[in-house]
């Protein structure tokens, strides 16, 4: 698997999130209650609320890109309280990440990765994407995905991989 | 990314579940509940319960591993209904992973992949790889996650990731 196709990944996988978001709007809609109350849905009382959770699958993407490439990663502050606030995170996440092409990624698995987190150590490029972003990026967004589940949104698993049949699979 | 390397990915994150069950066995019988009503725990009433969650991440893990090398898959029949029933399932398809050596996936992203479910039809093994059996295994281990956290189990993004500090990757 190429880095750039991981990347291309998230993008894709933060578009399917943003269309769990459009349908949660939907469902306050028909309940009538505020959609954004599901901003501050969470599973467990000690876990991050959806609001936190978009937040960090963006940036799960975005310094995945950022790092890999060698390029420093854009400021997008945790400032969203609502469902639209969330929408439009997604969407400067995506056009970012809508940035790259794969030659940016030119030996990105052997490149050193020093997160500031790191304190000054550093690992491989792939063992930074396979063990620590892809694991970390699916992570938030499938949290996302089943705090909106639990809070009965008509969300299936079709929803989440974002694939209707194989014929979308239009590059296959 | 290398196939092997995501394979060997999936089988870590299986034995970090597997942890995941240690701990709400041991959560239990703090509380003085039989672990095992954990089983059927799901957050959505049409949602899999924890038994379901566990076998298709068991599931997702193993068919990739034997589309992208061309083997048939073993049986592995979904008979599990205890925590120590799941924990063993999961050993079974660990081991199974770890039958696998890196040149077995030579010419993987390539590969026509042909799933019963896709009758008939075919998509290359790098699709099938990041945008179906990635997103799809994630999505039943965070799920299984999510399911014990929502339930009380004492469980942390380290537990998730499976990796204590950066000094765990021993072969960075």
């Amino acid at each position: 698997m190429s880095t750039f196709e991981t990347i291309s990944q998230f993008a894709r996988m933060l578009k399917n999130l943003d269309a769990w978001l459009q349908k949660a709007v939907a469902h306050g809609q028909s309940k009538n209650f505020d959609p954004d109350v599901l901003a501050q849905a969470r599973l467990a009382p000690d876990q991050y609320a959806l609001v936190q959770q978009v937040q960090s699958a963006c940036d799960a993407a975005k310094y995945a890109a950022a790092y890999l490439s060698g390029q420093k990663a854009p400021s997008h502050p945790d400032t969203e309280k609502t469902l639209s606030e969330l929408r439009a995170r997604l969407d400067k996440c995506v056009q970012y990440l809508g940035t790259f092409k794969a030659g940016d990624f030119t030996g990105a698995e052997e490149r050193r990765v020093a997160p500031p987190w790191m304190e000054g150590n550093s690992v491989r490029g792939e063992q930074y994407l396979q063990r620590l972003a892809v694991p970390n990026f699916y992570f938030h967004v499938t949290t996302a995905y089943a705090i909106l589940r639990h809070n009965g949104v008509d969300l299936g698993k079709r929803d989440f991989i974002g694939v209707r049949s194989w014929t979308d699979f239009s590059d296959s």
